[in-house]
């Protein structure tokens, strides 16, 4: 791509270096959520059709988009960007605990919904959030793990059919 | 294969229409969780190491097998040999439901774990069951739906992932 611009398109290699240039400088994080926004708070958290009781912690603005797409989730978000990994460098001090503390201190949040994922560094973060939440007094969650939609027992590996069988839920 | 045992192996041939003919008449079912046996009861059924409270219902002794592979559920099965399918004749009549009924009847099971898969047959299946057992005054659970271990949000197809927003679980 770099050759390209320059041998073929050096108007485009302008305009590129111009829309990056744009991008650092007018590109801030939500003062809510923590996400990318050109505003002082992204379009998810200032409008007033959602519900402010719920919020997602997850690792990236990635992950909120992917949320999203489920068309099921009412609730607010926020980001963490990154997750927990010692050997990365990102320890605690690292993770944007601080905004994540004031955000959840407003009174309207109800319930943290801990939405990072099932790798190592993901599940490390929940738990340390699940502690850093436990002497606040709210309600912390956990999305599930188990079968996928669709999934047979016979396809599923070993170490997901056993937490589906750990975290079964009543019926009925 | 039937071409070289009858071009080049009939001895072969004889034997393995032997042990077929011998599979038929000698193995049957257990009696207490219909598995295919050459006893009366399966070695599973009749281990005294086995939490007897605790009643899995799958689908098939391959899916009794992958549960015992996981080597974290100490209690014992059912298995149905079936799930509801309409479409190929299989009704509620066809499925196991009258031994599943003695079963559970004999006052040792606390808890009926559901663990069919979660296609559309097993699902339907085992809301059949639900609302089968919702009559008797037994504990019945579902094995859980979501994220696979190790799995990140990004690659979760949105149907699993809405699940496992719905059936987030308290922590700490």
């Amino acid at each position: 791509m770099a050759y390209h611009l320059l041998q073929r398109d050096p108007g485009g290699a302008d305009r590129l270096a111009a829309a990056i240039g744009h991008a650092r400088s007018a590109i801030g994080h939500c003062r809510l959520c923590n996400t990318f926004t050109e505003q002082e708070s992204c379009s998810l958290c200032a409008s007033t059709e959602r519900d402010r009781s719920l919020l997602a912690v997850v690792e990236t603005p990635a992950d909120l988009l992917r949320i999203e797409q489920t068309q099921t989730y009412r609730g607010l978000y926020f980001v963490l960007l990154g997750k927990l990994s010692p050997l990365d460098g990102v320890g605690p001090r690292q993770l944007a605990l601080e905004p994540l503390s004031q955000r959840v201190a407003d009174g309207e949040v109800r319930e943290v919904i801990l939405a990072t994922g099932f790798s190592v560094e993901g599940e490390a973060t929940a738990q340390y959030l699940a502690a850093w939440f436990a002497e606040r007094d709210i309600r912390v969650t956990r999305i599930a793990r188990g079968l996928p939609v669709g999934g047979e027992l016979e396809f599923v590996d070993s170490g997901t059919l056993a937490q589906a069988l750990m975290d079964r839920r009543e019926v009925g």
